[in-house]
């Protein structure tokens, strides 16, 4: 930790840092330079608050030289973390495309819903059986029927699950239900009762990011979950708040690099909530794996036109197969592997 | 609700709409302009979804022309709402500031802390029993023992307390500590099961804005609770996050008076998390009252560098008495009331 | 300048650094803690380029810890400049209101907002003959003729005219006109080439913050004009963009105390373009001036329906004589004097 | 333009916006729905300002329903059009990386330079003369020797040249000096005198998008230029500014989709500016182009340690190569074409 000292302070406001330092377990390494006066703390800043020493007389600045995540950090842990999602690999080489619907409707929909994620040749199925919805009188979800009407159709095509746990009390059904995938909402990234609780169990976790989090928050986010004991993480981008109102989301294409450099953990992009067009699903698709994505989830519906929720998002079961054969060739053209 | 037709429309197209309109219970009125086709859907829209619409072919956007809200509208009740705290009303021509520490430390703390802010003249606490932290190796709140120390000591000095829930399972708790106000994060404004648990009771909420939540949005938050009966809510302003990096947030003053135009709920200002700063607090508290805020939810440490969060953010005792001076005559030149 | 190197450095990479210092004049100043090592450079930093030491082998960031302005700088220059607009001060204890509408128009327009100006007891007028707007096929402004038709007006009530200048070409016509004060507007915040121009008179300049400019860029803008030898400049905050879509702009009323904190310079706000809506201009009026501004920049029309251009947000005379009534007494409530 | 009431409107208000748009050559076009009335203006709504009918009693809110864009739009000009940059083609099927240092240094320098841009298979060269800097103590740029310098190293491996304009004074040097592709930056977006000269001749255009301006404000920007007549103008996407601060900016690669569709003008990224760093570089490029992008603009120095500006962003002419290495199989997949 870096303390920068005011261009006015005094020999007292000095050594009161060095002081408070010392008191935390740190060493102090003064520097006086022409303009201004820097104490290093030398020693685990992980320990200190950076606000308590920002609140001391004299000083202007405190900077973190550390970065505060360690068990998601690539510094500490080098190699590709691959993911087991119940028997589907995801990282490392292998690409993976996540097929399925926005919310669990009906049982014949996500027969349908199933079958073409399936003959897309996705291996993976999401689905959401609880809804987070901005308005109290919006379709909520199937709820626990939902889950079941999911868990039935995926089986059938051997599909591993992925849906969204809102509420921690709901767990235990989740767990009742085998769901293979929990998947952690935008809007709950920083619920951080839920995280600890997806951290207490070994069940792969998708961290969507929230709508206008740092990478660190995010990165955080998944440390909490990390710190649990449950390292099975997945990072999705899922397109940030901004300025633009042309479309719903700006997808960060920037933040896939910066991740893969930071942590070990996989990174997935979903194309779907990040542009909220169905028509953009593919140009985003192609520049989430250009990127360096490890993986895409993607809303398909078998009747966009009646889906139950985004309807303008989702792709149809032939635009899905249409997709996925540009994004084999494009896979490994990149040195990745998107197979069946 | 608008639906704006594609420039090379089809009749087909604009029937599709028609039909789908009066499957929903609409009535759809068709306008011809010179370069584009408008179809106005006639009844309540609240019961459509938007995006279903848009998913038609032909259609190139759908636009609502009804506010998304209801009960929470001004619209719809057209009188200021004024909620009472325990006895301490806020809203209408009272304005009232919620001094306090960030987080619950010790007894001692929070004893001087009570002190301080009835000293300051201030008739409501705040403070921090579960807190909300980035990191999990922050200091995460002294928890139940800390609503038992919070209690004790604002009791003493007869204030009501203001502190915040992140867990559902924890509301139980709440309502046996008898806390008079509960506060639901940021980082909570949308976690929709926690907004639907405090809309079942009756105790007034302070509902923060989220990180980069739309008005819309928040109020969408606040109609979750209202929706669930629960109709003592208070907005609370508290920054937005920014490309501006001086300060930790940019207080959204504008929110101010457009939410006094669009709801009849009080609106306060949290100056403490806006600036980020000690040193910011007063100027952007005059700017809250000014800009018709109806209160303010302000940091106050007995000794601030010694806090276990948000150091650098709180005043001490004797700060805030001083800007307690200042913000009364301040708020009489505004017509309004700041009174012991 | 604080050079903080990765975590698996090597002694020559920390070589190269004290190298590089070296011939660049500095000293380095080498600090080995337990996960990083840090390089201080002692001596003038604003002299060397961080990106050229960022580029060396085994840095992982470069932290400025001077600030980049100077002539602009509280540090440099501790006392409040008061600018004197043609006899009229701004800064200091005086608050001023600048009123008029957004486009000179016609002759009897410029001569009935003058008088409306004048009798709400404004001391300053505003008005642009130049627009810049954002489609090619909007009017452009009335240019040369306007500017005579603005001075002619505003001359007959004393007021010392202020306008904004686009384009290097016209400077010496503003010149002729005897222009008051020059408005930067905007969109030409980093037009340095502007900047520079307006740098080597002594008109006072109002510089308006860029759309999404940092403070700090802000400031750099200021010190464009002031290295030039105009030390006449006045900061003008004009809301800047954000996620929200409710309002034109959000009004950034963080930035006062902060600027008034960095720089001596004075500092107004535009409450018109700001919120973008007439209604809520008295609320963010009073928000600057709580909030420590030095006056604010007022748009208003005699029959603002018929305005060409901005015309939802201009005040009408009688609504912009209301505000004075209520902003006198603000002002002395918060120790400052708004005279007529 | 659909005009919407207020919920409680008077029959006079309707009565004063059906004459208003009567007085301008519109007709009108009453809806009454169930919560509220709208009007519909029917004729060519280019031609009214939205604000004048925004500040009609009784209206609450107008939306435009045609894009303010004509000549730069896709829905008049269906095919995408190719830019012929003194011989090298730009768009259709055609990608081209513009590859070149941040700014003209030295003759060495250049002469280095553009070997290692032919070297690398790109076929025009970029390089700033005149450089934008935030501060003005900064390098500014070798200026017209500059232009001269660039010229002659350019010659020599017939490497038409891309080249800023910051002052509408220096078009006529540009002229002389035969810059093949001016470049309009960031700062410069709205910079309109500017725009209107370069759309006065015929010389190529690369527009980049100012630092947050929306895409619709940026496709008017390009229709100021088309405007004049020239309509040889290529948008360059190079990031917008954002909450995140990990990296410099944040390419929105979304836009490429959405200005595709809007717009038959070719769309060029410059990962560089986006990025910031060298590192991401190689990533964002073939984001860019995987999401459909004509182009790359890309710096590259002989050492960047040794750049005068944003060292730690241009790659080495190695690096160059090594990325046009990877880029060709790319195109390919994509069904595009880069060759030499």
């Amino acid at each position: 930790m870096i303390i920068i000292m005011h261009p006015h302070v005094t020999e007292g406001e000095i050594q009161g840092v060095e002081l408070k330092l010392e008191s935390l377990g740190l060493k102090a390494h003064v520097s006086r330079g022409v303009e201004r006066t820097i104490v290093g703390a030398i020693g685990d800043e992980r320990k200190i608050h950076k606000e308590s020493l920002q609140a001391l007389p004299g000083v202007e600045e405190v900077i973190r030289i550390v970065k505060p995540y360690k068990i998601v950090a690539r510094e500490w842990h080098e190699a590709d973390t691959v993911i087991n999602l119940s028997g589907v690999p995801l990282g490392g080489k292998a690409i993976q495309v996540i097929g399925g619907p926005c919310s669990v409707e009906t049982p014949a929909q996500m027969e349908l819903s199933a079958q073409g994620v399936a003959q897309a040749g996705c291996r993976l199925m999401r689905g959401g059986a609880f809804k987070p919805r901005s308005s109290p009188y919006a379709f909520q979800g199937t709820g626990v029927e939902g889950l079941e009407m999911f868990r039935a159709a995926a089986a059938k095509y051997q599909l591993p699950i992925v849906t969204e746990l809102m509420d921690v009390r709901m767990l235990e059904v989740f767990m009742e239900y085998q769901v293979d995938v929990i998947q952690i909402g935008t809007r709950n990234m920083q619920n951080f009762d839920l995280l600890k609780e997806v951290g207490k169990i070994h069940t792969p976790v998708v961290l969507k990011r929230g709508l206008c989090a740092t990478v660190s928050e995010w990165l955080m986010s998944a440390e909490y979950i990390a710190a649990g004991g449950n390292h099975n993480i997945i990072l999705c981008e899922r397109g940030v708040r901004s300025f633009e109102t042309a479309y719903r989301n700006m997808l960060d294409v920037s933040a896939i690099p910066f991740l893969k450099k930071e942590t070990h953990l996989p990174v997935i992009v979903d194309p779907s909530h990040a542009g909220g067009k169905a028509w953009m699903v593919p140009a985003l698709s192609k520049a989430a794996l250009a990127a360096g994505a490890d993986g895409l989830l993607i809303e398909m519906h078998p009747t966009p036109c009646d889906a139950w929720c985004d309807a303008d998002q989702a792709l149809t079961p032939q635009e899905l197969s249409r997709l996925m054969a540009e994004l084999r060739p494009l896979a490994q053209v990149l040195g990745r592997e998107l197979t069946n």
